[in-house]
């Protein structure tokens, strides 16, 4: 058993980045931007329509507020600012997950935050504390082991680990630093044969070869390059053709 | 019976305009900003939490997105993102309301959108479709015989007609325009004694010296010019002196 | 002798629009996007770069301050401000195209202020103030008739009337509003026809039938729509073929 | 000899913050906000008509894009986008200077940008990068022994050092940072006579007790404080009096 997730909603009034409509016929869990680095009030009306129709859950996928860097800037934004950023956020789109039918069901920082709050005790405590502040005790996605995911399980939210099959992986477990050379696995059959691995062994082969255990509940789809809709759904068929369930978290 | 309304929360960041905490004192209903004329988040928790305190009641301040021109231009914007735009402010706002014990309880639109839907029938219908779609079928606040509460009625809304004490009157009972000579009164005495007399008598004096009648169940102070504060502080204190009872209207 | 324009660098940040490349090796004078309503500053310096390699003219597509609306939603911007808008955008696009070794050598008011400036003398003349303030005495480039040009005209700025191809005439040599039928032309043989019937006869047939006069002195090329990079490079050699010769105006 | 300068023009639109007329009688050289922290358009061609008619030299106060948080959080943006934001917001200037009959004359960094390029190389690298871009190679005001300064120095661009009289400095003539006690020094007839010992001896004594030397050919003066203008008019009247010439210093 395992969910599948994806960034939707990416685009601003009149630019266009992620195939929402294709996204939203493969995951079960649609991390949609809520203005901060993308994601204008029409679009996420749209999408929290379109995912509600299809049963899709609704997550908030909470950013920086920087529409010039698409939120891939890390700022150093002082704690109380941005939990009340993280709670507009998630309150804003609430609105139109409501009107849908719907509700947020989780949160899932994006770019430059999801990575500072991999190492920021500090931001990551903000993080949890904007979620607390929205109310509703929102399970929080992330990386595991990171300070966002402690921070939340310190506040007595549910946390859920996900894990990525097209990044390489250390022997330890953790993330090749997209840095590094090979860090994306650019090969969309290894995407799909990592991706049946980690759902049903929970594990992966490291860059260095090892085999290491990756505790995910969630699987990250990637919806904002050329071809990366269609690769997503041969993850999709691929799983459902080997019998694991594709079923949301929450 | 009077309800008093003021603008509230309307700095941005680094920069301040409204007297929060001395208008808090002052009025039973706050029109919070909502981010996008002013109103940062942080400001708009803290003012849901000294109005929840108080007991004063959270009304969303809807405008157009525009905080060069602080929502004081009015904008063509397609109905279907008006509607839009003007749920994403609710959403944003309520969850700071909620977080401080309280709700978002009504709408009003700000500047350049509050003139536009006093006339403009596509743009009131569109903010009424945004409060509609925002859910809880919450009261507007606007103009008397304004499109927008014409709308709001249609949408069987609640509606609250509001009177200005510092505003000139034509004998037709609507607002003299801003342009013309008189048309805003700045004497601190005759804003009390208007106040009075619209409270206890549904009347005003107009322009031209005719008595009219006024409907109101709200008088809108204003709060973003120096010593205005401390007018509307004036305003409560002979209201109640007076003994009209100050509620608010929901 | 004819110029071809289009509107260039419509990305901002993570988006992309306009096929940049492609159109730069069509047109005569590029139509940069000055941040306002697209354009963030490394897409401005880079279209500038390209354009000054490619002999391509450079001019400052001024817009409304508008991200969200893509500067589509006209709005009630006090002349003050609109003049001191669009000299802020011609001044921060000066800078990157005297990097690259050129200089803004036009200005062309994009979308809603292109459409308001047809009819809005307040406004055209603050456009006209704007370009006045930036110094330089710069060509505005816009519709024949327009107030924009008049005020240009009335100011001694150099004015040049522009064609759409692409858009029906009324018998009047008017545009045919795009609410009506028939408005745009989509086919890609027609407007390759009229394009050569504008630069070498100086007309069109109107939607109605009649051969009417269309004065230009360049014509405008669409770049933001899938297909449209392919079409103008489809008139820029059916003009070449018919020894139209594709001059920059200024 | 010494050069005073301060922020100003750090409104944006409705809000205003720094009182720019009684700054512009005090010093020399005017860091004025070019948009990306504050300054609307409007501000900055009042505040450089103003400048030029009292001969106050303007220079562009370049900041990270971060109007809610006024420029004060630092940002990881890439060296290339930096440069192209500082040249962008250089060119924006230099349009309303020029229309007031003067130049951008130099270029100070803002806010949390000021502060990373004191230690960050590549942010340094990058803000000189953008002053290259944005030509006329002009000086760079910031912190003795800052990579900015470094940056500037060896890509030929001329230096100035300044120094704070109201802020204290260790033995090793740093500044105390902000978060330490003692750091600011809030007392008016200090901040006066360590002015006076900073522009004749070229010293201060550091908080711990030690007379160190301070390089510095500006002094800068904080405007955006209750009672701050008059402060820096006290400091102007006081080395006046001491026979200190106040001249800009390019």
């Amino acid at each position: 058993m395992i969910d599948l997730n994806a960034d939707l909603g990416e685009g601003f009034g009149r630019w266009q980045l992620t195939d929402d409509a294709a996204l939203l016929s493969v995951v079960t869990s649609a991390n949609v931007a809520c203005g901060f680095h993308a994601g204008d009030p029409v679009t996420m009306r749209r999408v929290c329509e379109l995912a509600a129709e299809r049963g899709v859950r609704i997550g908030a996928q909470v950013s920086y507020r920087d529409l010039a860097g698409f939120g891939r800037r890390a700022m150093d934004v002082p704690a109380a600012e941005l939990a009340a950023e993280v709670a507009y956020q998630i309150g804003a789109l609430e609105v139109f997950a409501r009107a849908a039918g719907s509700r947020v069901s989780y949160v899932k920082p994006h770019g430059a935050l999801y990575n500072r709050t991999v190492w920021d005790a500090d931001q990551a405590g903000a993080v949890v504390a904007g979620v607390l502040l929205a109310g509703g005790a929102l399970p929080v996605l992330g990386l595991p082991g990171s300070r966002l995911l402690e921070a939340a399980e310190s506040a007595e939210l549910p946390c859920v680990p996900e894990a990525f099959a097209d990044r390489a992986y250390t022997a330890r477990g953790t993330l090749v630093p997209r840095a590094e050379p090979g860090a994306v696995v650019h090969d969309g059959d290894r995407v799909v044969s990592r991706s049946l691995t980690m759902a049903r062994e929970g594990a992966v082969v490291a860059i260095t070869g090892e085999r290491v255990a990756v505790s995910a509940r969630s699987l990250c789809l990637h919806g904002d390059t050329p071809g990366a809709a269609e690769l997503a759904l041969r993850v999709r068929r691929a799983l459902l053709a080997a019998d694991v369930s594709l079923e949301p978290f929450a």
